[in-house]
């Protein structure tokens, strides 16, 4: 444990730090390689291990931001026994490989490349026979670089498609259901075309609760929904004249039995399939934890979970962080209160910014003179909002600087205009890209 | 520790049992005689003693909801030494006293007996002399209770002054400023009344944070605002053609040093002045927290300063009740999520229902099919917006129980409508009065 009493920049310094071992815990290739690991010619992932030269041939596929660098990792691994591979990964998101060929694709709006790129994986998911295992690099974004519709179905039918859900005030659940449903890769299909080789994901979770069929719409994992429940949408917000015809009559053509339904839990093509969360949001926050424990600091792991909009979960936080000056509670100074997850902003502006800053800003304006409490809010893939920014720094003196400096903040913070704010402070959270995504982490020092 | 694990009946039963615990802490004569004890002729109150035989006269005045079970305590500990008292309480909040004198008054609108009774108060202040006790048990109301404007000034002076800043957007800071400037009670005028008698006052607080100044206005308390504010404040908006022409002139007369200022931190008046703050939010808590801790439930208290909007403050408290189930953080289960404070509910609909409510409503979202969560929030007070329930108990089948039921959780979340939605599943929590207030407590258990 460090000395303590500390100043507001030794804390701003540890914040900093903390957040950076959360982030690198939960890097790409420090992932797969605390997941899996390579002893002669065994492969052991997680509790199963894997004879190499059991296998004819192994190929590595998959899609998503993070998924060059889990590449990348598994050929330093097992490069020698690759035989094949392709992922799609974001522009400029790439590592140099030797035996996985990279597929750059347009995200968040798919594009030809992503679409190319996803039937070349296809391709090889099913030139792959019982005698080979597939190892797929699955990570946040890969919905988007995946983009691979149905035979009969554009990529255009499946977007005409999606507009209309949205504009009808459709759920995110009920979207999904028929995206799956329109998709060859989506919804379990990915794991559908491999079969009957054996199959491991290995998944960057990017997803609140990190349920395995929503991480990049589960190209591996059984699906739950059902062409039936797809009429039933349909039905419900009465688009049938208004979805594209052939997409309609793919759906009534599967909800009558005849197309296959996405692949469902017990189904045999899971048999010889695993699916493994390789990083999440609450590993980045339990690495965050143990550096603020090294610097001395007592801990709290509010949650991984944490939704909501953006200013009032700032209220929350800073409420626990001056309970715990006032009267030690729920753990005494020097403090330090983690939480993880992906809050909304509700936008009334037309400022620049993005939730962590948002955030930031918010908390600033609670613990105005409160001495001393340090709240950092950053995005772990080091980009908040469409800024330069992985988020800010702020502590109990920004706001006296800001006045100082003729920033009202609350102006920013109704334009939703944190990043100019910020960066006229220099309490901007600058990291440049990061490589990973396990969303945001959040990290409240108390002295 | 109980034997565990429980069912969801049982879990309910022990909100509900922790609740109460939390309120019975807090109840006005149980916190007057944890805070006051009477040895033979001496008043020990908190660190302090008062030889009771030393004071010529001791009187008992106050204002507040929960001021007349305060000062039926101090007539059961030293009744048979007060001479004369009255205080201010709401229609129907009295009890039967001996040596104080009560008057109902109108809340939260003033009224002319709020007024009389308030001249009343002051009128017994002044005649205390430097060999007089005056004990003051002032409460959340405690303004609206004590309306007495300042001399030349009518109540109905402050009204419109009051709205005006309230319609150009001022904030509740400016508006008080203003206030306690036009007030022969508020802001430590009752004080300067009092003096040179000895005055302890005894305060429950219904305010986030306990700020002395803010309970009922702070009548004994230093004030840290001038004329001078209130000159800028009526100039920054402009409102100096708009405000009673008496006002205006009240005010520029206190700025020009015409009138006195509100006493001020370090004025002699305060010299034998003692407030002492005998009730509060984090009381509450704890008091249930030492319950929760009995049933056998690991406890962990969030903040009794929580404040945003209901439905978001929810989300992040089943966050972190979700977490608990997850992964074991913050605390293992059997688990207790402590937390108070206020929260704030931006109407949308025109339903019934109040900010406890639609606390457990939210929640009720969030916690489907978790085994097994319940979820408390209720009013200390007993009152939850203006309905007869304090609040109300949810568990991980309340949804599954609605949707039997033919309601939809959503449609009565967005019209603001819980308490109908409670009362159909028979989920409200009904207390009746508890004759204190010390804001809310929510009290969420995870098994």
């Amino acid at each position: 444990m460090n000395s303590l009493p500390l100043d507001v920049k030794q804390m701003r310094d540890h914040a900093r730090s903390i957040f950076n071992a959360g982030v690198a815990a939960v890097a790409p290739d420090t992932a797969v390689k605390k997941c899996c690991k390579r002893k002669g010619k065994y492969l052991y992932i997680d509790d199963h291990n894997y004879d190499l030269s059991h296998y004819q041939s192994i190929y590595v596929i998959g899609a998503g931001k993070a998924s060059a660098p889990m590449a990348k990792a598994l050929e330093e691994l097992i490069g020698d026994n690759i035989s094949d591979g392709l992922i799609n990964v974001k522009y400029a998101h790439t590592e140099p490989l030797n035996s996985v060929q990279i597929v750059e694709a347009g995200h968040p709006i798919p594009d030809q490349n992503g679409e190319q790129g996803a039937r070349l994986i296809v391709e090889i998911a099913k030139r792959a026979t019982e005698n080979d295992l597939v190892l797929c690099v699955i990570s946040g974004g890969g919905s988007a670089l995946l983009p691979l519709a149905s035979a009969g179905l554009t990529l255009k039918d499946k977007q005409d498609t999606t507009d209309i859900l949205l504009a009808c005030g459709a759920s995110i659940h009920e979207i999904n259901t028929l995206r799956k449903h329109m998709s060859a890769v989506k919804g379990g299909r990915l794991a559908e075309a491999i079969y009957p080789a054996t199959c491991v994901s290995l998944i960057l979770s990017d997803v609140i609760g990190d349920d395995l069929d929503t991480i990049a719409s589960g190209p591996t994992v059984p699906d739950s929904t059902l062409f039936s429940n797809c009429m039933d949408i349909i039905h419900k917000y009465d688009i049938g004249d208004h979805i594209p015809l052939n997409v309609l009559q793919h759906i009534q053509s599967g909800a009558n039995g005849n197309i296959e339904d996405t692949p469902k839990s017990g189904d045999p093509i899971f048999d010889k399939s695993n699916n493994l969360i390789i990083g999440s949001n609450i590993e980045a926050i339990l690495a965050a934890k143990h550096a603020a424990e090294e610097l001395g600091y007592h801990c709290i792991v509010l949650s991984s979970l944490i939704e909501g909009e953006t200013r009032d979960v700032a209220q929350v936080h800073t409420a626990i962080a001056r309970e715990i000056l006032k009267t030690g509670h729920p753990i005494d100074p020097p403090a330090c209160i983690l939480s993880g997850g992906e809050t909304t902003v509700t936008l009334q502006g037309g400022g620049l910014g993005g939730r962590n800053q948002e955030f930031a800003l918010a908390a600033a304006l609670d613990i105005i003179g409160c001495n001393n409490i340090v709240v950092l809010s950053g995005g772990t893939d080091g980009t908040d909002g469409p800024t330069d920014a992985a988020g800010a720094v702020v502590d109990s003196q920004t706001l006296k600087r800001a006045i100082s400096a003729k920033l009202d903040p609350m102006v920013f913070l109704n334009n939703n205009d944190s990043y100019p704010f910020f960066k006229k402070l220099g309490d901007l959270l600058i990291t440049g890209p990061t490589k990973t995504n396990v969303m945001d982490l959040r990290i409240i020092l108390v002295v």
